[in-house]
């Protein structure tokens, strides 16, 4: 697109401005960008380029740049900053970017950047949980009483200039600072300005608490199509709102925590995170498949005698693991999509087991017939083709079941369906695949081998 | 939460109001929920009760129904409202519900239900293809011309009144109707009421063609934390917008397809779908399985002499295999995802290659180390250890390169990265590990067996 190739000849002139040190021009150009762009370009550049460039960079600009970072890339750029010029910058940032940076300090780094900062309202945004509706919203929200008019509240808008992000909804609240409901802006324009503010209101409000998941509010957020979602304390007073832009990232956050689990990836790894990193997040779960893998291994060696009889055994084991892996790999991808999207609940179970069942024995009995033809194709064997296809069925449908039962089983004691589920279902293909295979190839061995 | 236990209750009174046939009571209750929330106990009904339930429900309620009603249940809904009755409920949805609807006929009942809505611009909007902006933009939007003062621009929309969903943003266009930018109805409300709207019109605003992709409109909306984009033709005017509620359920669509289509499942799967139609949709991608598991057998089946040998090498393939594909997977996962994110392209191939070949030369080296401390723990074997863990390395080293390499190369040649990922890298992980490991044991098979 023409659109990209603009930006990313912008981005090489800036990049070779900031290289040769021309600090004017490059902020000036720099300053030009989204800060969306331009928290990609400081990102990629080396960490000297960087400390000089936010030098230069006005604090505002600056200040853009930590609302448009991704949380896990926040630290690089505190790095860049330093603690002493942090402050200046916080004082730009909206109330939750500065709770996001203000989490990634040291315990004395912290004091000393809120001591400088004095909003005390940073205090009690810090104690909510990161994970949760209080640890993403913002103190930026605009209250109306209910009994005042349209034109009173339009009148008190002028005054009050409120920032550009947030001033979508505006939020009527009673004598005792209860949130009554929502008024929209385009309410107060197309409305008659004496109009009352009660009557224009929408009671049907969507509020969560502070404590509230923050994948939870995203989804309500999803589900009902809104803009934004008020956070309440327990007398029902607003405290805080968190907003769509917010929300969309915790969605994709929670879709890439889900794949990156899934397979046994920590959910902070990047495709360019520091190669020691990537080696410390991956090998412990390389090491826990390790372990399966000589479970499976023992399986296997069980049965040593019935091998040493009829040693094309071993090409076909190989088959009726990863048949059984691939069929309960699918069940518990669509298992934990469908919990994380609210389409399947625990309580669900039994007809979530129906259904998979049905499907593992359709399944199974094609893919056993299929191979068990193939098998005897190859070999001119039906004891063999027999013991094959067999092994595959009971597999595919044991696989089957360990993919629905175990992110059920998780989410029910209130574990990550996604955490490991790839394992364990693993785990459970390769030790009952080879059981099933090996034992009945034992008890057929005469007419096998 | 008690919120939650309360819609729950609801829903089920609603329900036994059906099953019992009290319509009038059914109707009273089911319009006061959230459509969103209607539309799942509709969807949960059986088709007799739904198509019942749907003929006494008011047309509006039944729009707002299809408005938060996901695509891949809309066919349900338009068979319980019958074609008939389609017109008239279409009456009230926005345009790009109705054009989703309208996808989901055939051609002679689109024929008959667009004839029925007399809505020219319809047969525009349908012409987009599905997965484009053109295909989930609204022509629900507002322009202004710049040179009119805030004072006219509130005066039009008081007397225009336009709809809840779309008016936060208006657009300011010239005499041409080309876009020249965005005011925000704040912009509006904080200025003083003579200004002239080319002085508030902020000019940086981010428009897309009805041709773009829908997940890049989605991805432009996260980044730049917008909530809704601008659509316009090839002369700059203004045909449409793309609103945030449907660029999220675009990611969030996104997001699934990617998990979905990694391990061979259909996009359009349901954990609650048919059997038959789960069975239709999965067995395809076994049976491709199924070919290539037997690949890998035809490659044990070469080594029959050594597993003859030395049935002990028969328990120690699924170990090499099955760390290869774990290596691999965790790879592809994060290539994949990362290409959606676009935080990896097909040019950053080099770095990608380098960064992964390093991360698995180390995790090769430890898994190979731990796993060959283990086998000589188990059988006192030097010779078999030294296999082992060579074997591993090596698969380790191959997986990964699959793992990056795969997805990119999928990409590069414009076909969804994540098509069959898995499959690609399971079949190198099986076939090179059996050849690595048998290969290097048939090399040393007088020191092992």
């Amino acid at each position: 697109m023409a659109e990209e190739d603009v930006a990313r000849e912008l981005r090489e002139d800036a990049r070779a401005l900031v290289e040769s040190g021309e600090w004017a021009k490059a902020v000036a150009l720099l300053s030009s960008l989204h800060p969306a762009d331009l928290a990609d370009l400081v990102l990629a550049l080396n960490e000297d380029e960087r400390s000089a460039l936010l030098i230069h960079l006005p604090n505002d600009i600056v200040g853009q740049l930590f609302e448009f970072t991704e949380e896990s890339d926040l630290k690089a750029l505190i790095e860049s900053v330093g603690i002493a010029g942090l402050p200046a910058v916080l004082e730009e940032t909206p109330d939750n970017v500065t709770v996001d940076v203000i989490q990634q300090l040291t315990p004395a780094e912290r004091i000393e950047t809120l001591a400088a900062l004095d909003r005390e309202e940073l205090g009690e945004l810090l104690e909510y949980a990161d994970e949760s509706a209080g640890g993403i919203m913002s103190r930026g929200f605009v209250t109306l009483p209910e009994r005042e008019t349209v034109q009173q509240a339009i009148d008190y808008l002028r005054l009050l200039q409120p920032g550009a992000d947030h001033a979508y909804y505006l939020y009527v609240v009673d004598d005792d600072e209860r949130l009554q409901g929502v008024v929209s802006l385009r309410d107060l324009i197309v409305s008659r300005p004496s109009t009352v503010l009660a009557e224009v209101t929408s009671r049907d409000v969507h509020a969560v608490t502070a404590g509230t998941d923050q994948e939870e509010v995203a989804r309500a957020l999803q589900r009902y199509n809104l803009l934004a979602i008020p956070v309440v304390d327990e007398e029902g007073r607003l405290i805080g709102v968190t907003t769509a832009d917010d929300l969309i990232d915790v969605l994709e956050e929670e879709a890439t925590e889900d794949m990156y689990r899934m397979v046994g990836l920590d959910e902070d790894e990047r495709v360019f995170s520091p190669v020691w990193q990537s080696v410390r997040r991956r090998l412990p779960w390389m090491m826990v498949n390790l372990a399966t893998a000589f479970l499976a291994a023992a399986v296997v060696g069980r049965f040593n005698t019935t091998l040493g009889k009829a040693t094309v055994l071993a090409a076909f084991m190989p088959i009726v693991a990863g048949q059984g892996g691939n069929a309960g790999t699918q069940t518990a991808t669509i298992a934990v999509r469908s919990l994380a999207l609210g389409d399947l609940e625990v309580r669900d179970v039994f007809r979530a087991c129906r259904k998979e069942i049905l499907v593992a024995i359709a399944n199974g009995l094609a893919v056993g017939m299929v191979a068990g033809l193939a098998a005897f194709a190859w070999q001119q064997n039906w004891a063999l083709s027999t013991v094959l296809a067999s092994a595959l069925f009971l597999n595919i449908c044991a696989a089957t079941m360990g993919g629905v039962l175990i992110p059920l089983g998780l989410k029910s004691i209130n574990v990550d369906p996604a955490l490991a589920a790839n394992i364990f279902v693993t785990t459970i293909t390769d030790v009952l695949g080879f059981l099933f295979f090996l034992g009945l190839a034992t008890v057929a061995i005469k007419q096998i081998a």
